[in-house]
């Protein structure tokens, strides 16, 4: 009786995810799988293209028996803050057996390896890290830069430019960091990878057999070419999809909250800009005359950007002054939230009802009144985030907030 | 050699405005006029339809010598308030003869009258407005029973019926301000009264001859019915209105900010909410439950009124929050900004630099390095005003701030 999870934003759920899905399956043999998933805001720094609730039916049709929140204090952060968030909740459970990831690398040795290295940090590798960080390099390529320094001459790694095409590949990327949080956790769960097939991630316009960029996907359905997608996507996700889009609640995009968040930004002090997760070294300043200097999202991003800010980081940090989202130190997941289960999932719920020390929310209502400081924040933003989302839709009707309490979990 | 000053917001300026402006100049025989008007955010608690230097240009169309530009913390305020800063700027200039403005009424004497218990406030006449406060009616209605109450018997101050229709009457109610704060800030300025003709401000479906109320002038502006507005707005005020609508800029309203004030007010704390300009008695707590239940601004007003919170103050709450303005104490105004000017308004400029303490700004730019902190503050909400009025242009190009900057007086 193994227990099978994974992590997933399906944003919206593709054939590449199914393939990805079924595999690990096949690998594992598991019989029950849990899918952590985003909520309304993802890694990418956007608002998800459909709603949490729609996603977690798409999961649930594709097979999964349990589909968990990552909290949003989580979604919207680094690889790092992601995956954390995400492993922490899969070890929390306390039953899981297997982690399985897409990555672009097959080889689980060297990306353990990797990972190992990134875990425990290394005094020397540590150093060059920071040299590379104050030549005002982005994180990512400081890391595989110092990588590469610390580990030179070490053929056990494999040949360099395979290592250096690990390390800059989006997914090889999570899955280092899921690794290193396994590690770090000290957990017991087996890690899996999974070949990725078909196109990058980031790739807009490169499709490969019937497999497409979730990215592809987003910008396929906004022109509603219901015929290109039917390529891509299973049925069932792309009707869901199909759905969102014909009642006016999709697709969300960070164009949605243009006038929100220049608002906000014009009206922020600096003192309030330079509060937010992710905004050092001054950014506040760059961030506050953008913000004045542009008339669109895009415009605010290209004015915000240089060498050492990435685009991705500066989506997020708008995504989380709209939110509010302040620093803070980083506490571990306070609770797991069911989205939706199938009904081999309820056995799964039961399960990590008995095997879990966190409390498990199947209706949030039941948590109105819970006191401890550290839920309640974290709630807090998860119920906020579904607030603000359902702004961009269209219908005035669906905008109102609150629906963290009124909805229940998605039952297939 | 007199001067003629009028209050204004020309949102947008009609024949009514026109018939006043030149019934003021028949009667007082000015030389110079002067008009204070709203920036881009005005005393209805709404963006105003045009920007402020679109409203200037129609002024000094309709003949005006000199626009000066209200301050945004005294124009999205009670008529007390808005009235306090308007007169104070007037009489700050130590120029002007003569204030006149609109009233139902026609008998200064009479408005006079009533304004001195106003400016006074007897402790008789006091006791009794706070009793009908605390019975919960709004300021208007409490202040309305209070005077009649106060005066019981006095048949100087006419028939009682008169009274009473003149104390509900909204061009009363501003005219009584202006003239209370005449007397409390002991203004030579001598008050003229001028019959409203034509509609009531608040009447929307009402035209009468070649008179029309703003409020219907704005919804007709909207369905772009050029023919029914040419009857009631003079040619060069309907050419300004038309070529803002035609590049994507007006009509402005609370709508084009119902992203930003949802998901501002879904976001603030409750102690946040209560800091805000004109939230009391725990109003924040129905701001906050609807901010939540409502989809539109117009639910989210019908959401939070009360008998005792009336919808205009509700707006004007929301544009406070969406604004950033929070309660601090009442200051007298730290500037003179001119908006616009004509030929002999260069000279009226010249002689109030001579004869007003305040600076006179005409480039904002050349303040950017003034130091005083209360001046500072004051304009800063006015530059924010802008910034954040310009988000809702249609145009991406035209969304840039910084316009307080970049744009000098409107001369003709």
């Amino acid at each position: 009786m193994s227990y099978l999870g994974i992590i997933a934003e399906y944003n919206p759920l593709h054939n590449g995810h199914l393939y990805h899905f079924n595999t690990s399956l096949d690998i594992t043999q598991a019989k029950y799988s849990i899918c952590i998933m985003s909520g309304n805001f993802v890694q990418r720094g956007e608002p998800a293209v459909i709603d949490k609730w729609s996603r977690t039916l798409a999961a649930l049709k594709a097979g999964f028996d349990l589909v968990l929140e990552l909290p949003v204090i989580y979604c919207t952060q680094s690889a790092e803050i992601f995956a954390y968030g995400a492993v922490s909740i899969l070890n929390s459970l306390n039953i899981v057996d297997y982690l399985s990831f897409g990555s672009e690398c097959e080889d689980i040795d060297i990306l353990k390896k990797i990972a190992y290295v990134f875990a425990n940090e290394p005094e020397e590798y540590r150093d060059i890290l920071r040299q590379e960080m104050d030549a005002g390099n982005s994180f990512a390529s400081s890391r595989a830069n110092a990588f590469m320094k610390y580990i030179k001459g070490d053929f056990s790694y494999g040949d360099a430019d395979n290592i250096k095409s690990i390390l800059q590949s989006s997914n090889n990327i999570l899955a280092l960091e899921y690794l290193k949080w396994l590690i770090r956790l000290k957990s017991p769960i087996i890690p899996v990878s999974v070949k990725r097939i078909g196109p990058d991630y980031n790739d807009q316009n490169i499709q490969d057999g019937n497999f497409a960029s979730a990215l592809f996907l987003r910008e396929t359905a906004k022109n509603h070419d219901w015929e290109i997608l039917s390529h891509y996507m299973p049925p069932f996700s792309m009707d869901i999809l199909r759905q969102c889009i014909n009642s006016g609640k999709a697709p969300v995009t960070v164009d949605n909250f243009t006038s929100a968040i220049l608002c906000k930004l014009r009206q922020m002090p600096l003192h309030e800009i330079s509060s937010i997760i992710d905004v050092s070294e001054g950014l506040e300043y760059r961030i506050k005359k953008a913000a004045s200097q542009s008339g669109s999202i895009s415009e605010l991003i290209h004015n915000i950007k240089s060498k050492r800010y990435t685009e991705t980081r500066i989506k997020r940090i708008l995504l989380h002054s709209l939110l509010g989202m302040t620093k803070s130190s980083l506490t571990p997941p306070e609770y797991i939230r069911v989205l939706g289960f199938s009904e081999k999932g309820r056995q799964v719920i039961h399960k990590i009802k008995e095997s879990c020390v966190l409390p498990v929310i199947t209706n949030m209502s039941d948590y109105k009144e819970y006191k401890d400081e550290r839920f309640k924040k974290m709630v807090a933003m998860d119920i906020l985030a579904t607030d603000i989302y359902v702004t961009a839709y269209s219908k005035e009707q669906d905008r109102t907030g609150g629906c963290d309490f009124l909805k229940g979990p998605v039952m297939v």
